[in-house]
This record gives structure tokens, C-alpha cells and sequence, in this order.
């Protein structure tokens, strides 16, 4: 019966239009050409290299898209298991009319040259935005995107700001935000008068977030301006060699900076938390990140309580921080429960994290998913796996455990799926 | 099948009358006398306020019962998902004969009013007892409670140490304690005697537990007395400003000599242990408190040694520690693994943190359930729902899962809902 | 359904013969003699010490096995709920042809009898390694283990490094390394040689792999050889009275070199990661310790990366702790995750652990399940609930969710059963 039940709430809350509210789509490039890029995803590449292939045969120069994809499907044998590897057949069936269930040396290449045609169509990206239902997404842009050239209502710029925060210690960023703003930044009248440059630019353009991620290690306080003077100071002339504390200084400075801008133009600050970067250097590309899961939101007491009217969407890298992200949703008005994100976004975890924000945080303070993906072929297997997990946990614990009606159980996950995404990050309504 | 076996272990199990072993009851005004003492509960105003109610709107000083429960009900809309808004309906069902799943604007008004007439009856604490199938519960009684005017074999005393513990800077507490006790507390030899008179008191007037919450940064040891002594004095001469590490060490002190009276009087020593206070002080009463995850119960190894014979029931705040309750449990005879506190009180978290204790720890060292509730009506939607879990987990990890019979799973569960709060507080046998 | 797919899928699983990767058997006394070589595994004893019996009267030197069994069984009715007392009643029925679900006072007696003839038979250890498909275990072998006197193709050796590591503080240690090796350890170079001796001593008695447990504080980093040599030169003149500095310094230098001998002999080296030993001094044989979940794999990041020749099959004691254990998998081409360690090794962790590991790790870098066990005896039932535990992942994460089909999911089961353990350890193909 629960297996029916499923199925009858799923096929309800698939038919929903959805707007996917963090990606990383190039909005001038954002669907796959080949199936390189396709099996480029780091999800691939790492899971590949972790079962035994060479970094020099997945990342060799030159090759090209069609023998890097020959190579990979070679090595996918020890990955078939892995839900990444099922969201690779579901787009295959579902988007490029691939039948079967296996995708090996014995079938890829007429596979691969099916796909390239269907990819070439000129209303290719057309195409894979009506066949997964969505409407717009939501972009990563550097803080110096000129954010031209596109439907900024179909996608929709959102500032990162990682290279702000942690990398004005790279005389590169400097630069960047020079040409960005016209501003030279040497001291904290100047970063403010910056930042809020770039802000007045997103802003202009349609932009509906700030976003950043954020190492286990972070705990931003405010610090005074005369702190931050120095230690900016320090930071621009001496780099990667400035002592830690006056490093974190600068970090804590722009960080508050940025939720003082979010807070003036009433924009959600994402906070991505848990991530340490390069963990194993000789990971493939976006392979070597990992993560230290002793990490507390406790760490974020001082920002929550400063800015109260700012609407801070958190997303944590790992399922055993997620208890204490319901509780915290359930407790501050101004935070919102984000997401699975990464390492965190398989069925298990989400399942779990999915069950226990649905029975304790306000219905209208999570979002129920995003799909992080870079190529727009991926929104529809991971928001499929998603609403499965959502049917089940749905069915189970609200229509079989509480009484409730399949009716209700939908639009609680039509809210999760689309509404708070429409008003917590005003868009699409 | 799994459905109809669950169901017939929770008719079984809800058939049992029972001791409810934590509460924040008050003995001299226990139950309800309008759905303003049912609204006013935290989980619901700091839902509310959590969902964008604001605060000086819930708690506005002047507004009637009626006011405020009227205010409450136009803002529960957000929260219709949690499993504290199912606690409200099934009490007002079971208890207070509301027809229907929905308390919103179209129908709160009459439903006070029926509800305010009902709690009017001399005998409704009597009928809420009698409905809920309780034979007493237990309090939490401030350390300079009289204890008088009540029947201390229904409402058995508690004896609550936070404030001796961490508020001895506040000299309110040196007054409240001298005002108990006749003991003006200066040093480490009127300490002893004040707490000793205490234990006294509170044994006298059958007091089965001695009970405190802790922070996750609290890790107790032995101090001596000439250490204690001179904290002692500091904190008594200079409060607040005490530095840390004496405020430490009375902590330590007190903590240490409340065990070695737990000891001599042979009463359970309640730990609580994982909660920071005030993390959000703008939230509303009761919702300010939250938690750094990042505890361990290696912090109780010297304590857990040096009172072998004192029954420590532990409950933990978060379900990422409640591994570690199971393994201690396990290996120290003195741990009990006690109900599921606060924030690990929603489904998901029980289910998984009782099956684990279930399979693991003697089933004669695990209290199922307590409210923690404020006033009597609660006590029925909590147990009911603890009671639905147990069952589910009896009927899936056991009967199904391991072959027990129904009647070995419905003792089992019967062990934990009453036999062990009987055997383990030295009551109602 | 579920509950026949599971079986269907079980009874497959339950034909494999397997190879037990990590067991304490001796292999020159592998079975029992009487129960009360079963029921004397800590499990057991630390469990009814826990309940409530005096460590004395479960340690008394000098009682008969028979007399000790009787005592045991007296105190094990506290414990019928727990998932060790369901591998008892399942070892005796399935080997020793017990039949009924109990074992206690009235029943006892006979079935030690009957237990001891069946045990006294030359052919017991063969029956028990038939009836429980087992064709061969791995050992724990202290490092001067001289390693004969049996088949080492059965009893595979397993280098166990513990007191090279953590207990050259003990003067005994440097002399049974002499003893083993012929080489007096006094510096940086013959600790190396020493080291070296012993790996060649294993190997070419086909030892498959090196292994260690490790408190979670430990974190190992390389130490210079100048730095080595003053730290040993001080641990072997000053024992336990050497600084905590010196002592972590030659920990992590034999640490060091262990791996580096992994290297050069193409041994797997085995982690335990996270026990803390002694936590509870006054506890039974065995049972003493526990453990502090705030560990993160984060601290073996210098070792992953300084040794990618080195397979590390990592077992984990808390459960907290798998999802870093399923990304350094998915991520680490060398970290393999390996088996449900002690405190995790109920069937509530295990589901939860093995779905997250079966959905985000290569089928290819997972060891389902070693045994632990001392005596011969456990591996059956100890299997038995990790096999029913994986049939029913396979059949809810895979058949139904996934739509796998039987078949495959069967050889998902068999590879993490069998065939990662050939192909990880170089054994049984």
C-alpha cells in the first residue's frame, strides 16, 4: 500500500513547474554539447578515480570530448551502485531516449552520437528546461560577472562571494574588484564603497541572492574598523605570508560586510557550511574537497542575533550537523533550512534530514532542494531523486504515521518544492 | 501487515496507566484553565515567532487569555506541519472534545470558550489524569520550594540544582539558600551543610531525584577544598565578575558535593546534559535556548567512576550523541538512558535513538518517555506519541525483524513505559 | 512483499562461503570448549556486569566454566533484549541444535552439557566453520606472534600494531622486540630495521594485511628523523614518565614507518579509528572501554596523501563518524570502508551506515563485514544479522526504490560479502 501511496504523491508533485535556486550554470553555455559533459561532472570523474582510473587519463590534455567519454565508461563498472551513476541513466532515458539500463563498452558510442545530435539542436537547452519542468535557476556568478548577455528572469544572478571573504590575500582579487567597481581598495572606507558596488550591480540585475561557502572552521564576528584597517592593510601588501589572525580579521570584516548589504537590500545570504578545500590535492578537478563534520551553528550565534532581517538560507555539508539546523530554523526567525547539499545530497542522508525538518521547522522556512548542478541536464534526475525521497517520506510519515490526507501531504511538498522558494527569495510570483 | 501489528501493540501499550518521570508541573496549579496555558507553551510561541510572529505581539503585557490565544491561532498557519501543532490537536480531541483536524480563525472562538468552561470543573485535573492514564508525575522543584500543600505521592518531588550549580555569582541565590536552609553559605564547610539540609528537606518529603541540565562545555571533577574554598570566596564576594576558572570550580564543587548527597541518600542524579542558554536573547520566553552539538559523555568519566553506586539517568539534547548514551549505558552500570529530551523530541529522532537503545542496552537501564511538559494536558499527545513509535519500532525491529512474539514486544515496551520509571525512582511499586 | 523480497534475498546472500577479514580467533584453539568460552566474550559479561552483577562474581578466579555459566545465566534476563543475547540464542540453535528461545535457569544445565560434548568432538572446529560457510579467518596477531603451528591459508595472519605504537613506553615491549627480531632498538635506524624484520617476518608467513586501533585524539603527521630519535631516545630511558610530546612524536614515527613498510610489502594496513581504552577502569575483562565521537577523519589527511599506494581499509567505532567515512571512500582512491566496528555493530546502525555507504561508495571499495570474533562460534550469527541487514537495504534501497532488479542486487551483496575482500586483500582467488 505505502508503495502506491508513493507513487500516487510523486507523480502529483512531478508535475510541478519548479525554479531551482542554486546552481552553477553558465547562463551563456548551460547545457551539455556532448556527453563530456556530462561524465566531465567531478561526480564522475571523482567517483572514477576513486575506483582505480589515473588522473592522467580522466584530465589528459587534448583528448578529445568523445575519447574522454570512451575512457570513463570503461572505468563506470565499479560506480553502477552509486546514486550519481543512476542520475546519468535517467537522464539518458529520460532526456536522450537512451533505452536500457546500462551504459557500458558495449553501447556508448551509438549512445554518444545520438546524444551530440540531440545536444546540437538549437533548441536543445529549450528542450531540457521543458522536460524537467523548470522554469529559471538560479546562477553562481564571481563577484565581477558583468552579468550581460542573458535573461537574468530565467537566470537569475546570485553574488558568491568565497573569493571575497577568503582570497583578498591573492593580489588577483584585488585587481578584479578593481575593474569591477573603479574603487582601489587599500583600507575599510574603500572595501565598503566596494562591495557595495558590486551589490548595486547584482542588485540592478535581478540578483536574488549573496551566496558563500564556508570552511568548519569559521565563526564570524564583527570587528572594529580600526582591527579591520590593519589587518587590511596587512592583508594587500603581504598575501598568502599575513598572519592567520589578521587574515580571519579581514574574513569576519567582509563577511559582515556583506550580511550589512544583504541586510540593506533585503537579499538571503546562503550560507553553505562545512566545507575544507583540498583536502586531497591530488584529487581530479572539483574532486579534492572534503570536510572536518565537527562543526556548530553555534559558531553563527553572533551573525544571527546581528542581523535579524536578514533571511539566512543554510545549507550544511554533513547529515550530523542537520539536527541542529532544524533546531535552529525552529528557534530564529531568520534562518531557513537549505537543501542537501553535496556530500549530504544521497538518498540515505536526505531522507533522514528531509524527515526531520518536515516535522519541526515551520512549513514556510524550508526549501525543500536544489540541484548545485553545472550543466542544465542534471535538474532532472536529482530533483527526481529528491521528490521520491519526499513521496516516501511524505507517505510514511505524514499520511500513514499521522492521519494526514494525500491532499495535505502534497501541498506541504508543493510548499517545500516551489512556494518558499517564490517568497524566501522573492521570485516567480 | 507492519501497520495493523503496530497498531495492536500501541492499544496494548496505551492501556498501561503510568508515572511521568520529568515534568515542570506545578503542584498547586496543574492543568489548564484556558487555551491560553496551552498556546502559551514555548514549542508554540517560539514556532509562531520563529515563523515571523513578532514578539511584543505574543507577548504584550495587559492582553487577555483570549487575546492572546486569538493572536496565536492567525499565526499557526506556517506551523500545521510540526509535530507540536499534532500535540495541540489530539489534546483537543482527546481531551477536550474538538471535532475536526483544524483550529484556525473560522473556529477558535467557540472552542475557547467550550474549552475555558470544561478546565472551570473542580474536577478537570482530576479528568486529565484520569484520560491520560497517569498516576503521577514528577516536578521540578526550585531547591528553596517548601514543598507543601500537595499530595507528594501524585506530585513527587524533584529536587532541580542549576541555579546552586551555576548561580551561586547571582547573591539572590546566597539568600534563597540561607532562606531555605538557615545556613548563611561562606565557605566549603557551610556549603555542605546548606546542601545536606536540602537533600533533607526534599528526601523528607519524598523526593525521588535530584535533577540539573548542563552546558556541553561542562566537564565535572573533583576539586579540593582548599581550591573550592578560595573560589568559593570569590564568587561570593564578586558575582559575575568572578573569573572563569574559580566560577569553574564552584560549579565543580557543587556539582560534586550534590552527587555525594545523591550518594548518601541513595536518590537518581537526572543530567541533562548539552543545552546553551540564551543563544538567541531576543527570542521569545522558553525560546531562547539552543546547543553546540560537539559534546561528549567522556566529559563524565571521573564522575561516572567516582559514584559507582548513584543511578545516573541521562538524557542527551542532541541524537548525534545519543550513540554514546547507548555505549555508556552499556558498559557503566550506574547510566540509564532516559527519555528524549527537547529538541530530539520529534519523530525521526526518537525512532532512531530508541530502536538503537533498544538492541543494545539492558532493558531494565532505559526509561522510556517523560513529558517535560508545563501543565498536565500535554502529557496525553506526548505519551501518545512516544507510544505510536515504540510500538513501530517493537513491531518492525522485533517482531518482524528479530521474530519475538507480540507478547514479548508489548512486555518490553511495558518495561520501559513503567516497570524501569518504578525500579529505577524507587516509586509506585 | 518487501518481506519475502528480503528473504529471497537473504537465503542467496546466507549460500556464499566467505572469508572473514578481521577476527581475535586463536588459531590455535579457535573454537569453544564449553559455553563457557561463549558466554565469557565481553559482550556478555560487561552486558550482565552493566545489569547489575558484581564484576566479582563474573571474574572469580578459580570457578569452573560450568559454575561460571550457571552465574551467568542467572543475570541474563535483563539482557533478552539486546541483539548480543539474540547471537547466543541463535549460535546455540543453529550449532549446538538447541531448540526454544530461552536459556535460562530451568534449561540451562543440560544444554552446557550437551553443548560440551558437541565441543569435545576432534571435528568441532570443522563443523563450525562448515555450518557456518567460512573458509577461512583473518587473525590478530600480536607483532612477536612466531605465527606456526597452523594452516596460515585458514588462519590468516594479520600484523597487529597496537603496542609498537602506543606501548613502547613499556620496558616489555623493547624486549619482545628484541626477541622476535634479534635487533635491540635504541635509535631511528634500528627501530626501522626492527620494524622491517617483523614485516618480513609476516609476510612470508602470508600475513594480508597490517592493522591498528587508534584513540580519537590521534593524528598522525611524519616527524624528522632528528626529531624521532631524541623522542625515542627519551621513551626508551623514561617510560611513562616521558613528556606527552616525546611520546607523540615516537607514535607518530613508528606510525610512520609501519605505513611506509604497507608501501613496500603491498599490505593493506587496517584503521580502527576512535577508542578511547580504560574509560571505565572498574569494568569487566574487555569491557573497559569506550569512546569520544568528536573525531573526523580530517586528522589522517597528511597519511592519505603522503601514502597513495597504501590501501587503508578504515572501521569507524561511532556511527557519527560513517558519512566521513562514505566521502574519503568515495573520494580517496586508497581509503576503503571497511565493516560495522563494535559499538556500531547493531543492526540499527549498521542499516543506516551500510544504505549510506551502498549508495556513494565504488561497489569496489567496500568490506560488508568482519566478525570480531574470539571464538569460532560468532561467526555465524554475527553474519546471519549483518546478511539480514544488507538483504533488507538491497531489497527497500535498491529493488523497490531503485527498481534493481533480484539479481543484481544479489551481486552487489556478494561482491561487499566476498568478493572485496579477495580483491582487497589479495586472498581466496
Amino acid at each position: 500500500m505505502s508503495i502506491e501511496l508513493r507513487n500516487r504523491l510523486f507523480d502529483q508533485l512531478d508535475q510541478l513547474v519548479l525554479i531551482d535556486p542554486h546552481t552553477h550554470i553558465n547562463a551563456l553555455d548551460p547545457s551539455s554539447h556532448t556527453l563530456a559533459d556530462i561524465l566531465g561532472y567531478h561526480y564522475y570523474t571523482e567517483l572514477a578515480h576513486s575506483a582505480g582510473m589515473p588522473k592522467d587519463k580522466i584530465e589528459e590534455e587534448g583528448i578529445s570530448p568523445k575519447e574522454k567519454v570512451g575512457r570513463l565508461i570503461e572505468n563506470l563498472g565499479p560506480i553502477t551502485n552509486t546514486i550519481q551513476y543512476s542520475w546519468f541513466i535517467e537522464m539518458a532515458q529520460k532526456l536522450l531516449d537512451f533505452e536500457g539500463d546500462t551504459i557500458d563498452v558495449s553501447n556508448w558510442e551509438s549512445f554518444y552520437d545520438s546524444a551530440e545530435e540531440k545536444m546540437s539542436a538549437d533548441s536543445w537547452t529549450d528542450t531540457v528546461f521543458s522536460k524537467s519542468r523548470l522554469e529559471s535557476v538560479f546562477l553562481t556568478n564571481d563577484f565581477d560577472d558583468p552579468l550581460e548577455g542573458f535573461d537574468t528572469t530565467k537566470y537569475i544572478p546570485c553574488l558568491r562571494t568565497d573569493d571575497l571573504v577568503f582570497h583578498l590575500t591573492n593580489p588577483r582579487t584585488k585587481v578584479r574588484l578593481y575593474e569591477a567597481t573603479d574603487v582601489d581598495v587599500s583600507d575599510v572606507a574603500s572595501a565598503r564603497q566596494a562591495i557595495g558596488k558590486l551589490f548595486e550591480h547584482f542588485v540592478s540585475n535581478n540578483a536574488k541572492a549573496c551566496a558563500i561557502s564556508l570552511p568548519p572552521t569559521f565563526a564570524p564576528v564583527k570587528v572594529s574598523d580600526a582591527r579591520a584597517n590593519t589587518a587590511l592593510s596587512n592583508v594587500l601588501s603581504q598575501g598568502l605570508s599575513t598572519d592567520e589572525d589578521d587574515q580571519r580579521a579581514v574574513s569576519n570584516f567582509i563577511f559582515w560586510t556583506l550580511a550589512e548589504n544583504c541586510q540593506e537590500r533585503k537579499l538571503p545570504f546562503d550560507l553553505m557550511i562545512g566545507v575544507n578545500r583540498k583536502v586531497f590535492p591530488e584529487g581530479v578537478f572539483q574532486g579534492q574537497d572534503l570536510y572536518d563534520s565537527r562543526v556548530s551553528l553555534i559558531q553563527y550565534k553572533e551573525l544571527l542575533n546581528a542581523f535579524p532581517d536578514v533571511t539566512f538560507p543554510i545549507s550544511v555539508l554533513a547529515s550530523v550537523t542537520n539536527q541542529e539546523l532544524v533546531s535552529y530554523s525552529w528557534i530564529f526567525p531568520n534562518v531557513v533550512a537549505n537543501g542537501h547539499w553535496w556530500y549530504s545530497n544521497t538518498p540515505t542522508y536526505i531522507q533522514q534530514d528531509c524527515a526531520s525538518r518536515l516535522e519541526a521547522i515551520p512549513r514556510t522556512k524550508q526549501i525543500g532542494y536544489y540541484s548545485d548542478m553545472y550543466k542544465m541536464e542534471f535538474a532532472l534526475p536529482k530533483f527526481a531523486m529528491y521528490k521520491r525521497i519526499l513521496a516516501k517520506v511524505l507517505a510514511e510519515n505524514f499520511v500513514i504515521d499521522r492521519n494526514w490526507s494525500e491532499e495535505s501531504a502534497v501541498e506541504l511538498g508543493t510548499q517545500l518544492l516551489r512556494g518558499n522558494v517564490e517568497t524566501i527569495f522573492n521570485v516567480g510570483n
